[in-house]
């Protein structure tokens, strides 16, 4: 459910007296992700594959890779204690190595400054490893991905309150697909997905983001090994700087009259 | 500087060959900001106008209301033993009631959930005076608040990669302007250039933004005491939520045929 029942408004329109009429509003909710009981972060979304969302959190933040380091993922329930609000509770595998203290630093604006300055990009590239992928693919099944992503997924665009984000294939077919306020949370539920699906490295994949890429956005990539990302708009310097050094391809202002491919062209043909 | 050097690309069009061209790209970097010293959070913004980020930012997070709260907010130089990376250090004034470890928890990703399920208004409202503010203004000044900012920023909607936000006084006149790869930080830096200017709280004004409305949106304008907020987008329903509850006016969708008016109608003429 991603939109609210309807909500009583004003409309205002030039040269007309104001009409009160009932509309879909986009659900904003906090939910409160936790690692075994722990609590690790607070976001902003809209509610809707929960599951999804935690798991690709906890992957961009680099604590799981794949299928295997999770055990459970699951809304709380009273006996865990977590009443009041929507609460998730992620049980990592054994073989996990799970500083939480150090997460809950990394997470918590990383107060260390870690990625200040130039010490940025290495700080991510030391956290995950390069993606190593041969796929190439048609520039014309790039063009042909935001028409695929709205035929899927009718309220794509529509809505005008929400973020999409896809994962496709290597022959242009929609893997996962997940909107939300957030566009962040919209790419941590779709590589969540394929998270929990067991496909991640998803060395041949494409990533599409409505709106724009930025370098949060390409960290999730990378982290789940994704070699292409598409953004509909603009990317930002340290979007292209990072998709550079860790082998992304990255295209933006993806339009029905081209698109711009800012590093690793050779994967377009 | 909002834009960087040119960037080399790969253009591709329809039925064309790959063009290589060299385009601008919205800069996007780290801030750390601290206050006495101490950091308090990273965010990732575009250079320009970080003094006015930063005071936004600690008003966001209810640490300073006015101008007065402030002693002096600047770069770190090498004395303060801040290198590698882009640092902004704010002094509060010493009647400041300076609770850091609780900012910090706080700032830190409300790791008690402070904001979780029902009570994330009723937190709000309890850091946050109501707005008070007699303002009402025409529909056709609200109507005619794009343009204006398009007339005054030539970069507004040129750059595809930054959003807008600007603070409007009660005849249409822009007070305060900024651009940034972020949308909370753009609304950061120009309500930290009104508080700069000691002009909080803004009863009399509108705060723009381009995009979309979500809770965060709200919590800025309700710290900063404004009254009636435009986004050129849809908002969320938390927003309109907390909108409703603190007095502040919601407008969205601002576009050429109208504007849908979500809470607090009575403020549009």
């Amino acid at each position: 459910m991603t939109h609210s029942d309807p909500y009583e408004i004003v409309r205002r329109e030039p040269g007309q007296a104001p009409r009160e009429l009932r509309d879909h509003v986009a659900i904003e909710e906090p939910l409160e992700i936790r690692v075994g009981g722990r609590p690790i972060s607070v976001t902003m979304r809209t509610p809707g594959a929960d599951e999804a969302l935690a798991a690709g959190f906890l992957l961009s933040e680099g604590l799981i890779r794949e299928r295997r380091d999770v055990e459970r993922i699951a809304h709380c329930d009273v006996e865990s204690n977590c009443e009041g609000g929507a609460t998730i509770n992620a049980v990592v595998a054994q073989h996990v190595a799970l500083d939480l203290v150090k997460l809950t630093r990394h997470v918590f604006a990383s107060s260390s400054c870690g990625i200040c300055g130039s010490a940025t990009i290495d700080a991510i590239r030391k956290s995950f490893p390069r993606v190593e992928s041969d796929l190439v693919v048609d520039a014309a099944l790039i063009q042909s991905l935001a028409d695929r992503l709205r035929a899927a997924q009718p309220t794509f665009e529509a809505t005008g309150g929400l973020h999409a984000a896809a994962l496709f294939d290597d022959t242009g077919a929609i893997r996962h697909a997940a909107e939300d306020v957030g566009r962040h949370n919209a790419v941590d539920k779709v590589l969540g997905k394929a998270l929990l699906a067991d496909e991640l490295p998803a060395r041949r994949s494409i990533l599409m983001v409505s709106g724009r890429a930025s370098f949060e956005i390409i960290q999730k990539a990378l982290a789940g090994g994704v070699p292409i990302v598409v953004a509909i708009s603009a990317p930002s310097t340290l979007a292209v700087d990072l998709a550079s050094e860790v082998g992304i391809t990255l295209i933006g202002f993806l339009r029905p009259r081209g698109f711009n491919v800012y590093s690793n062209a050779e994967r377009i043909r």
